[in-house]
């Protein structure tokens, strides 16, 4: 297996710069108001300034990549939505009229749309735009009968996820992450479940609006794939294959690129952040340029981002993926990198400090 | 005392349109998306809606108006900063470089500066405009020994905040709170603790920077002085005049102009919070219209919320005031109207609803 693109970025991701962070912060001490009185933002600011290696920042340039794939587990009945809602929702997303068209609007950043492996034929949709082939295959295998990928179909779909950070690195400042595929949930939670060693209704929520009794059958179908696929949580590889999904795959790979090519990438909520999960357990260093968007309301988001070590920026109660919570957030990264670049210290305001 | 404008304007304040309310519920429900999906947007968007009572809400125009005052309590050494910072503090909004500039520029919002109360000659630097002069006296009197102002003047310096909302209404879509006033965080905590009946030490926190022997004067100080004044908790004048602060009663004023205008009103931080407490005692109705932006690390904001059944939309450890928060949740709000305004609806879009 060819894994030469994989190994090659995991080598290039550097970590953020602590001689820069260092010299942000001696900026943002003197800043002319109480001491860090802006909190969460400056600890954003910091961030970005050691993920740049600048002390001046740039994210004008946003771009929120939403990566679509299927998955074979919605045979065995874990979704309210039909597979088929995975390619029309890509086709609102072209049309500009879904959740994520109009909140990356509002933050000023641009959509990309991925086939990461949708069920479904887009050539038709593609010739109108925005969307790039990554397609690994028509949809996962249901991993409720056996592994979801083969080991290779997933590091092609980790490498699928780092060329696509390649190709948009150039024209981008900052990286978003956005996640499409009925059914996505279950994977997500599998991952969580086997990297994190955790019992499955621990790491399970109701995705798109399950009861009860259809949540109580999406933890037994769940507890059952994960004893049939037995995944090594020392091997993300596997992990992955056995019970993940391909646009989780391309979301590590996205996240894997931009690292490497120096970015802050912004991670959405429950499906993203396994997908930072995955990258994390591939590449430790990559961690330090994520930032964490929001507290999903999936529950399995917990556990992904405490090994993570993240705390989001918001809780709105979003829980609808796509990138929207990304979105949301972009605006936060704007105003922390205002605070760093445009504020004035008290020495150059001439304001008088504390006692 | 002519209380005319006071009573008018508060008489003015008709509540949210329900039926308005019930057509923007109704949208909602039909977007393409899981139901509720993007959770306390959407909540928001309901409200704008019945606040501006029509289902196409427009917010682009913002102000944040920044209420700016002294405090003579700053004599009983309630503060880290000496009261001459507030003046150098709106020498640096003018000149664009305070927190507030940058955060409200990110937000696409204009900033006023209104002189509520400044203990300062600010006639040279309302020359380079921004600021409009309310002025009511060059700070309070200090409440330790007395009242912070007469009864006149608390009812004056309302009416001079609904003025402000006046004047401002017809170029603004959706407004915004913000203050400056170093030592206003005692008046703050004393409003509280008279209008909440709470305990002192339940409503103080550090301000800008106090250590534990600070922070335990300044909880003495506010208790003495509560007890010296007795404040009448069902008299919203009194509580004002006796512990209050000329930019609180403006804050208060700007809601309860901007709620009989029918506008939205974005409260930001503990100040903010308080002059609503103010503003919803004098008016319960001109609750509807306010908009909760962020938790404040000073405590006293817990109980402000809870009197006026508000759950703010970010925590970001804020303890900025200036109208910071306010502005960084003016992206929210304008995501909030592009769910409304900007999605489609399931059948608009011809998806597959959920089964």
């Amino acid at each position: 297996m060819n894994m030469d693109l994989l190994n090659k970025t995991i080598n290039a991701i550097k970590g953020q710069d602590k001689a820069i962070r260092t010299q942000a912060k001696e900026r943002l001490d003197q800043l002319i108001m109480p001491h860090w009185a802006l909190g969460r933002m400056m600890d954003l600011a910091l961030d970005l300034a050691g993920i740049c290696g600048t002390v001046r920042p740039t994210v004008e340039r946003k771009t929120i990549v939403v990566m679509a794939g299927d998955h074979g587990i919605t045979a065995a009945g874990v979704s309210l939505f039909p597979k088929e809602v995975t390619v029309e929702m890509v086709r609102g997303f072209v049309n500009g009229f879904a959740g994520i068209n109009v909140l990356a609007k509002q933050a000023g950043a641009t959509v990309k749309i991925v086939d990461m492996g949708v069920a479904g034929d887009l050539t038709e949709l593609a010739k109108r735009g925005n969307i790039i082939d990554q397609k690994i295959a028509p949809g996962t295998a249901n991993f409720a009968v056996g592994a979801a990928m083969s080991r290779e179909q997933a590091t092609e779909a980790i490498e699928a996820g780092i060329r696509v950070a390649h190709e948009l690195a150039d024209s981008t400042d900052l990286f978003g992450t956005g996640d499409m595929g009925i059914g996505n949930t279950s994977p997500s939670s599998a991952m969580v479940a086997a990297f994190c060693q955790l019992p499955v209704a621990e790491v399970v929520g109701r995705g798109t609006g399950l009861d009860d009794a259809q949540l109580e059958k999406k933890i037994i179908i769940l507890e059952k794939a994960l004893v049939l696929n037995h995944p090594d949580p020392a091997d993300p590889i596997d992990v992955l294959s056995k019970v993940g999904g391909f646009e989780i795959a391309g979301i590590a790979g996205l996240i894997l690129g931009a690292a490497a090519a120096g970015k802050p990438i912004v991670i959405d909520g429950f499906i993203s952040t396994v997908g930072a999960l995955l990258a994390g357990r591939l590449a430790p260093k990559s961690k330090e340029y994520m930032i964490a968007a929001h507290r999903s309301v999936e529950k399995g988001q917990l556990a992904a981002l405490a090994d993570l070590g993240k705390e989001p920026l918001l809780d709105l109660q979003f829980r609808l993926g796509e990138g929207t919570g990304a979105a949301v957030a972009m605006n936060l990264v704007d105003g922390a990198v205002g605070i760093l670049t445009e504020m004035a210290t008290f020495s150059e305001a001439a304001v008088s400090e504390a006692k």
